[in-house]
C-alpha cells in the first residue's frame, strides 16, 4: 500500500460515495468527514465540490484504463478486445454488488446523467472521457477491419455506438438491481460492430433478411 | 386546454424541473413555488417528493405512450415501429433543445441513474416502465419474425438490448450537449434486432465475416 496523502484520501473517499449515491446527495462537510480531513484542508486542494468531482472522474478513468482497457488491448483478436471491455464492466459491477449490495452503475454515466445540464465543466470532462473510450473501440474496430474479421464499416460511428450500448446496458443493470441483464446483453456489442458497413445502415432490413443469409449455403440464383 | 387541477399542476411543473435538472437539486418548497401551490396542498396530494416523482414518471410514460408508441404501432412494417420510436426520441429531444438550450435526456433514464440505489420505490417504478418499453419492442420483433423480415431470434433479449441502446444513445446525446450523435447512432438499433439469432450471439465473428457475405453474390464453393 502506498502512502495516501490528504488529497488522495479526499479523492478516494469521494469516488466511493459519488459512485454509490449521487453528487446532489453529498456535501463538502460529509466528504471531509468521510475522508477524515478538515474543511480547511479541503479548500487547500479543491475550490469546490465540483473540482473534487473532476479529480474523481480522472481517478476513475485511471483505474478503468489500467484494469479494463490495458489488459483488453493485449488480446490478439481485435473483436475480443471489445468483448473484454464489456466483460470487465459486468464482472466489476458483479463484484461490487457483492460488497455494497447494489449495482453501482458507471461512474462516468452516473454523473453525466445527473449533472450534464447543471455542471458544464463536468459534462465536458465526461464527454472527453467518452471520447477516450470511443477511441479505444475505434482502434479495435480498425484493427478488426485490417484483419478481415469484419467488413469495411464506419469505425467512428460504430465506436460511438459501442459507447452508447456500454452505457445503456450498465444503466439497465442499475435499474434492474442485478447484473444478469448486463451479462445477457453484452454479446450484442458485436452486432454493433457492423454499423455503417456495406449499406447496412441504409437498409438493414435487406442485409439481414434470412433468405439472404441462407443463400450462403444454398444459393438460389447460382 | 383542459382545466388543470392543483394536483395536475404539481405533476406538470415537477415533470419539467425534474427533467431539466435533477431530483436532488429541487425540494418540496421550490416545487410548490413553481406550481403556485401552497405547501399544505402539496401534502394533501402527496406524502413526499418521492410520491410526486412516482406520479411524474407515470405522467411521462402516458405522454410517451400517446405520442411515441401509439403512432409507431400503426406502421405497417414491424421494424419501422422500432425505428420510429428511436426517431421520436431524437426529434423530441431536438425540439426541446431549441426551447431549453440543452439535451434533457430520458425522463426515465435520468431518474434511474440518479436514484436507483437511494430510492428503491423509484427504481422499481422505472424498471416497470423499461419492461413496458421492452414489451413494445418485443411485440415489434415478434411481428418482424412472423413477417419473415428477420430470422428467428431471442426476442426477449433483443428487446432488452433495444431498451439499453435507446437509453445509451440518449445518455450520449445528453453528455455531448447536442442531438447529432443520437441521429447518427439510431440506425444501429436495427443491428441489435439480430441478437440471439442463428448462432450469431455465440460466434458473431463468423456470421459477419465479409467473405461469408460476399459469397451471396459470388459463391466460392458452388
Amino acid at each position: 500500500m502506498r502512502d495516501t496523502t490528504t488529497k488522495d484520501r479526499l479523492i478516494e473517499s469521494a469516488a466511493q460515495v459519488l459512485h454509490q449515491r449521487s453528487y446532489g446527495s453529498v456535501g463538502v462537510d460529509e466528504l471531509c468527514e468521510r475522508a477524515g480531513v478538515r474543511k480547511g484542508s479541503f479548500y487547500h486542494f479543491f475550490n469546490s465540490k465540483r473540482d473534487l468531482a473532476l479529480a474523481v472522474l480522472e481517478a476513475h478513468w485511471d483505474g478503468f484504463e489500467r484494469q479494463g482497457l490495458r489488459p483488453a488491448r493485449e488480446a490478439e483478436r481485435p473483436l475480443d478486445r471489445i468483448a473484454m471491455v464489456f466483460e470487465y464492466a459486468v464482472t466489476t459491477l458483479e463484484r461490487a454488488r457483492k460488497n455494497v449490495g447494489c449495482v453501482l452503475g458507471c461512474p462516468f454515466g452516473n454523473l453525466a446523467v445527473e449533472l450534464s445540464n447543471i455542471e458544464p465543466e463536468i459534462r465536458a470532462k465526461i464527454a472527453e472521457i467518452f471520447a477516450r473510450l470511443a477511441r479505444f473501440f475505434e482502434d479495435a474496430l480498425a484493427a478488426a477491419v485490417v484483419a478481415g474479421d469484419i467488413g469495411e464499416i464506419d469505425v467512428t460511428r460504430a465506436a460511438s455506438a459501442l459507447v452508447a450500448y456500454y452505457e445503456g446496458i450498465i444503466l439497465l443493470g442499475k435499474t434492474s438491481g442485478e447484473t444478469q441483464v448486463m451479462r445477457a446483453l453484452a454479446p450484442g456489442a458485436l452486432l454493433l460492430t457492423a454499423l455503417g458497413g456495406e449499406g447496412r445502415n441504409t437498409n438493414a432490413r435487406t442485409a439481414r433478411r434470412p433468405g439472404a443469409r441462407r443463400s450462403v449455403q444454398a444459393p438460389r440464383k447460382a
